[in-house]
C-alpha cells in the first residue's frame, strides 16, 4: 500500500491512525498542501478531487478518508473499528460524520484561502470563521457524546472507534487555531484519552517526516 | 421508523431515494430549515447537531444521511446500495463522499445564510460562492466517474448505488442555482438515469408534502 498525505492535514491525520490501530505499514509520499501541489497535474491523475489522502492498492487509487477507513475495516477486521450492532455502527459513523461532514470541510485549507483571496477576508476574520462552525459541531457533538450508547473511556466503550479517529484530529486543529473548548467536557476527556495511545501519537502531524 | 426532512435537503432527499430503492415506509416528519425549526429544543433533542435527516428506530436516533443509508444497507441489504468487493466499496463510498464532504456542506443553507448576515453577502456573491465549489467538486467527480471502475448505466455498472444516491441530489441543486453543467457529461448522463427511476422521482423536493 502506498498512502500520499501531508502532515498537518486532519483527513490524513485520520487515515495514520487508523493504519497504525490497525497494525499496517503503507510506503508514504508527500503532497505538500500549502505549496498547492495537489493541484499538479500528476496528483490530480492520482486523486480528481486535488485532496489527500489517496490510497494506492494494487492497480486501485483509493480517496476520501473514511471511504479509505471502510476498505481497511473490511480488509482488516482486527482490531474493529466499529463496533457490531446495526444501531451502534450507525452511532459511530454518525459521530464521525459530524465532524467529518460538517466541521471540517468548512474549514480546510482551501476554503481559508478562498476566503482569503477570493472575500478578502483577513486573518482574524478567518479564524473567526474557523471557530464559529467549530462551536457549532462541538456543541452538537458534545451532546452527542454524552449521550453515548456505549458510555467509556472512548466516544463508544472501552476501545477507540473510527469516532475517536475522527474526533481526535479536530480537537488537535481546534487547538492550534485556539478555539476555546470549555464548553466540551466530553469531548475534552475522550480526546485526551485517545491521545495517549501510541496508535495516535505516532499519527501526530509533527511526528510526520514532512512536519515543519 | 420515523424520519426528520425537509424537501429540500440534500441531505434528506438522498435518504428518501435509499429508502424508496430498498421498497422501505418511514413516518415523516417536517423540520422547516428556512423557519429554522431545526434549532428549537424539541428538535435538537432528536438531533443535536440541529440538521437533518434523522431516523427514529425504536428507542434510538441516527443521524448523518450517509450513516443512516449504511445502517439500512446492513439491515435490508436487498438490493443493494453497494456492490461487494472492498475495493469497489471503497470506490462508490468515494464518489458519495466527494459530494457529501466536500461539496454539500459548504453550500448548504446555514452556509449560505452564514455568508449572508455574518459577512454581508448579496445573492450573487452567495450564488457565486455556490457555484465555485460545484465547480471544484464536480470537475472531480466527473473524472472519477468517467474513469468508473464498471463503467455502466449509472456510476456503478448497471445498478443505482450510494453514489447515484448522492450525485443526483446535488445535480438537482446545481440546476436550480443555475450552475453551467456544461463540462460534466457524465455527471449528467448519469444522473439523467437514475433521475428516470421510480424510486428517484418519488424522492424529489417538489414530490414532498412539505413542498413550497
Amino acid at each position: 500500500m502506498k498512502v500520499y498525505g501531508y502532515f498537518r492535514s486532519s483527513a490524513s491525520y485520520r487515515l495514520r491512525i487508523a493504519l497504525n490501530l490497525k497494525g499496517l505499514t503503507a510506503e508514504q509520499s508527500f503532497i505538500h498542501l500549502r505549496k498547492r501541489e495537489q493541484t499538479a497535474p500528476d496528483y490530480l491523475a492520482v486523486n480528481p478531487m486535488g485532496l489527500v489522502p489517496s490510497l494506492v492498492e494494487g492497480d486501485r487509487t483509493l480517496t476520501q478518508s473514511l471511504a479509505i477507513i471502510e476498505y481497511l475495516e473490511e480488509t482488516h477486521p482486527d482490531p474493529a473499528l466499529l463496533p457490531r450492532d446495526p444501531l451502534d455502527r450507525a452511532w459511530v459513523r454518525s459521530i464521525a460524520q459530524a465532524i467529518a461532514c460538517d466541521i471540517h470541510p468548512i474549514n480546510n485549507l482551501r476554503v481559508l484561502n478562498h476566503l482569503r483571496d477570493q472575500l478578502g477576508l483577513d486573518e482574524g476574520a478567518r479564524n473567526a470563521w474557523y471557530a464559529h462552525w467549530v462551536a457549532e459541531g462541538f456543541r452538537g457533538v458534545e451532546a452527542m457524546l454524552s449521550a453515548s450508547p456505549r458510555p467509556g473511556v472512548f466516544c463508544f466503550g472501552e476501545t477507540p472507534t473510527l469516532a475517536d479517529v475522527c474526533l481526535v484530529p479536530q480537537v488537535m486543529n481546534a487547538e492550534r487555531l485556539n478555539c476555546p473548548l470549555d464548553d466540551y467536557p466530553t469531548i475534552r476527556r475522550v480526546a485526551a484519552a485517545a491521545r495517549a495511545l501510541p496508535a495516535f501519537q505516532a499519527a501526530e502531524p509533527d511526528r510526520q517526516p514532512d512536519a515543519e
